[in-house]
């Protein structure tokens, strides 16, 4: 069906932003200007614009011609899921181990994440995630059914399974629920990673869905304290982020 | 300047779907019908539904017509925001206590965050959060010194600073950045939220910003391991999470 619009749009716009074709602090064309530009109505490019400020790259301004705040690039959805690419990204060497890739039944959490029926075998991995060779993260990841005769086939210095499922399987992940919690590191926590029992851990929880919406995967992340803080920009047209009790895991 | 024709039909669909008229499962109605029924081009309703399926609230199917995935009501940007708003929505009684508010000059990150000279006065606030009656979170923020004459004259039992604002001085929040990590516990975090000194907290800092990108406050808020969870979702075209190595915190 090809990408929407304004979506095409506000990716071109981000590109010349972030090569710096406009210094921080210099105003953007008008919407007149962008749209002649672009062949497009005005209000897909607003809506181009309105998708760039959502994402803190530039902000309103009287005279509602945008100012661009900053020049960093944004992660995208793929440096998030893949652990290894972020860390290449960002200059870091990354390496990791697969420690148990076991099949077995669904916990009743896994099967409701992954729309499952109860019982579905799944593939377990344990994986722990070294950064410049410290170990900082440790992977609990529950792959379902459907993929996992592919995930069980990579190799044990497989870069990034999401990927390999991607290029070979043609199953790509294009959405993504997050939980983000602090916890203390357990035993088996604290002897991968090399801290104290009771210790606090930042976890990240997640679904990779595909276009679809059919889970792929439910992940436990649980990271060494100070090792990664993770990022999130919201708006009031735009605000992704939430604040549940507890463990908010519960559907 | 009104709000952008495809976030009011997103905003109208979004309720109707809450409001449970489309049961999870259902299809919604072709992109024809719905243009039809809001007087809006096809490619004004693709928006309004793209917006949706980034929520998490629909997701894609053959066909086109977007499926139903669930009907728990995603936050505001104002729950987010706002502590005593967020636990009030989800029925629990939250409390606060107001511990300090003083006025003294910025430190280096927080003149960096709040965009102000070096040296710049801001009023830097302690406060404790209770829900149901135990210490959840403490919570240092420093307020612009645009703001901090507004904040100081805010009742002690203020529900919430930045409704008051908005309020009484007219400036509301529009820009969120947040960052999220966990830390231990050190002595002052300790005993006012009565855990063990090096336990897991879990941290939030953000800063907030009005419509024209002007920052208001930069706070610290760290909540006991177990009290909450954030979530966030993201996809291959709205990716607002990122991770970053350590503090994350640098600019």
């Amino acid at each position: 069906m090809g990408t929407v619009r304004y979506l095409e749009i506000a990716e071109e716009l981000r590109r010349e932003i972030l090569s710096g074709a406009y210094p921080v602090g210099a105003r953007l064309p008008s919407e007149s200007d962008l749209a002649a530009r672009w062949s497009a109505s005005r209000g897909t490019v607003r809506q181009a614009v309105a998708t760039l400020a959502a994402e803190g790259l530039v902000r309103s301004s009287q005279g509602a011609r945008r100012i661009v705040l900053r020049h960093e690039r944004r992660h995208s959805f793929g440096e998030l899921n893949s652990f290894a690419q972020w860390a290449e990204g960002i200059g870091h060497e990354a390496r990791s181990r697969f420690l148990s890739r076991t099949r077995r039944p669904a916990t009743a959490e896994e099967a409701e994440r992954l729309a499952l029926a109860p019982g579905t075998e799944v593939l377990a991995v344990l994986r722990l995630r070294l950064l410049d060779g410290q170990p900082v993260m440790v992977e609990r990841t529950a792959y379902a059914d459907w993929v996992a005769e592919a995930v069980e086939a990579m190799p044990e210095d497989c870069r990034s399974v999401m990927d390999g499922l991607a290029a070979d399987s043609g199953v790509a992940a294009h959405y993504g629920e997050h939980l983000i919690d602090a916890l203390p590191a357990g035993s088996e926590d604290a002897r991968l990673l090399e801290v104290r029992r009771g210790s606090p851990l930042l976890r990240q929880r997640h679904v990779s869905a595909t276009r679809t919406g059919r889970p792929i995967e439910w992940s436990d992340d649980r990271y060494r304290a100070g090792s990664v803080t993770f990022s999130v920009s919201n708006s009031a047209v735009a605000a992704p982020l939430e604040r549940h009790p507890g463990g908010g895991g519960e559907r």
